[in-house]
């Protein structure tokens, strides 16, 4: 009998263990279906370029066609209802299908963490997905279109991130090269526009070192970024954002960057959790479910000081791989899982645009256009994983 | 005693005036002055496309730092507030100049009519500028992004053209050419998308010949648009539009080309009009006002069967070399306006989207690619004539 292997989500984490699992093994090895809501992968790391408009979603978007082989995978296109895995162990997905398994892998991602800040997921913006950032460049090239056409009202060319965390500090990055080209296109002042970035903390870009900090938010300060920080947001209203304070900044274009937290399928599933993540064992499982991964931004690691690892793509990769290595392992040795999961840090870069960033790599800081340069390395590499030099060649930046 | 010359307005036909004058006149002979609210004329033939977003603004903008020669022309960008053509002689411009004229050439185009429609002005969109193009191509797109990302409302992608005049067809015809574009863009099925087209009168082209009307609406029609005649438009809201027989259309996105009047700036002036459009003499001029033209949309032209001729770029070109030449020949020679203005009719081509159109040059007609092909001809042909080669080929279309 050949193990069933379901697999959860095709993003960063559920992809990596699919194209282990399909290079690996044998198609009389095992009977391995992947479950995702699109018919493509994209790289969540580029969306806020989408986003601001400097990168078509073309160039982000990678057709699971061109990476999964159908002798050796099975996909379905659909959304994950509903897991069962306490009385049935089954999936179950929108489009009537009821999937069951002997090993299952959920990847499905995170969502957008509100903190119960009124009005936020009615009045804002987010960066989550191909069709989300699509509309934030509609809306941005709308509201300078209405700005020029209609009335010249401030809040249409006030331009509100909240959250000065990795996505936040890199979309501004992004915002401040394509507003230029805006103003030129529609014939705008740029000293018309506005972009203000809040934050709840005191600092942009918390647990990064202090110089790499004060370099992005100087740089961006040059390229017209006002911050506020230690200033929360009390609420979102079509007009704008209401401050800690009372105060409110009237805008049409609130992105929020604040923050994440596990896909909402958890609640389905009957186990505890920590906003829709789990804790998982030291193999990466559900604790006390043997045959259930959980990768990805589901999931929560702890490092050596009993601090949760960020949710990254490189943690989601490295676990993608671990989970891959272990079922191929398991299902030609029957080894159970001896070697634990452990994340190596590779390095952290943030992109502010187009030729600078930041980045840390082990001890070493960079900044500018070598921390630019070495982000695209990363990317491209990530590209060729995955998909070799044909997506390399039609994703990769040069 | 150089004569002052005053233009007001870039369009087809004080464009067209003041390059004629620029080139056949020395400086010592007259001076002239150019006022435009733009820096730049616009080719407002093409305004259609812009708004479907099939042709880039850039490509229908000329600056007109390009076309006019400062040694000849004083030009100055500003809005013109009120004409003086009664007490003081004097025109009002927008940023507090007043500048006073021996020969005034009046050419400041057309507005939009409603016909006392309820909440027209309000809630349609109209092909009148530049930015007001940008405006509906900016809002197509955002208009898909929605109901991609947001939810996948009909009204969304109902799409309403009100008036099945040349502007409307022409629309039309570019629209049905862009949704293709958009639907594979944002991954839409064709079919969620509806484009409408609603005429008061029985036909559409009325004045058209019946074959020719009947291939646009033909081949339109299989290009997905929908035809309702013999209907006019109630109201405007919101929400869509309400129809004669109280049927409402959804829609976000109602675009009205049903018609023009003259500039408001009539209304300043104290002189008998229609619909802010000034019957002028067979020489051009302000009935009883020897030395002030009125050309362009603002100004009506009967044919010998007391029909007014309908306000065309064709028109308001042919206006403006008449102008031009009579004003040569007044500095000159003094000579006082002998030749009536007469309109040749060289034909007329709509175009129905890429390689498609109607048209009739004399008694012929033509159709499909040839029309397309002959639409071509005639605006690389103005384009040529504004700016010779270096703007053809900036602008023109191969």
């Amino acid at each position: 009998m050949k193990p069933k292997i379901i697999i959860l989500g095709a993003g960063y984490g559920g992809l990596t263990t699919s194209l282990i699992l399909q290079k690996e093994l044998h198609s009389d090895e095992a009977d391995i279906t992947l479950v995702n809501k699109h018919s493509y992968h994209y790289i969540t790391t580029h969306l806020h370029q989408s986003a601001a408009g400097t990168k078509s979603t073309d160039r982000i978007k990678i057709d699971l066609g061109e990476l999964i082989n159908p002798k050796k995978i099975s996909f379905i296109k659909a959304e994950v209802k509903k897991v069962d895995i306490k009385t049935n162990q089954e999936v179950y997905l929108n489009n009537g299908q009821i999937l069951d398994y002997d090993l299952l892998i959920i990847a499905l991602g995170s969502e957008i963490e509100t903190y119960g800040i009124e009005g936020l997921k009615e009045n804002t913006f987010s960066i989550r997905s191909v069709n989300t950032v699509q509309l934030i460049k509609e809306h941005i090239d709308y509201m300078f279109a209405k700005y020029k056409a209609k009335e010249a009202k401030p809040e249409y060319l006030t331009f509100v991130v909240g959250g000065a965390g990795f996505t936040g500090i890199e979309l501004l990055g992004e915002l401040t090269d394509r507003i230029p080209v805006l103003c030129k296109k529609f014939n705008i002042n740029p000293k018309s526009v506005r972009v203000i970035n809040i934050e709840a903390s005191a600092n942009a870009l918390p647990g990064f070192d202090t110089q790499l900090v004060d370099y992005a938010v100087k740089l961006l300060e040059k390229k017209g970024v006002v911050f506020i920080n230690n200033t929360p947001i009390k609420e979102c209203t079509e007009n704008g954002v209401v401050l800690a304070n009372g105060e409110l900044i009237k805008s049409k274009t609130v992105i929020w960057t604040g923050g994440i937290r596990g896909n909402k399928i958890m609640e389905t599933m009957g186990i505890d959790h920590h906003c829709s993540r789990v804790k998982v064992d030291e193999f990466l499982r559900i604790p006390s479910f043997e045959n259930i991964f959980m990768i990805g931004d589901m999931s929560i690691i702890m490092n050596k000081n009993g601090q949760p690892y960020p949710p990254t793509a490189q943690m989601a990769v490295q676990q993608g791989k671990y989970t891959a290595d272990k079922i191929i392992s398991y299902i030609r040795n029957g080894e159970r899982y001896q070697t634990p999961f452990t994340f190596l840090n590779k390095g952290v870069v943030a992109s502010l645009g187009k030729g600078e960033g930041i980045g840390k790599i082990g001890h070493k800081q960079v900044t500018g256009y070598r921390a630019s340069f070495l982000k695209q390395l990363i990317d491209n590499h990530y590209l060729y994983s995955i998909g070799g030099l044909p997506v390399l060649f039609k994703k990769g930046s040069m």
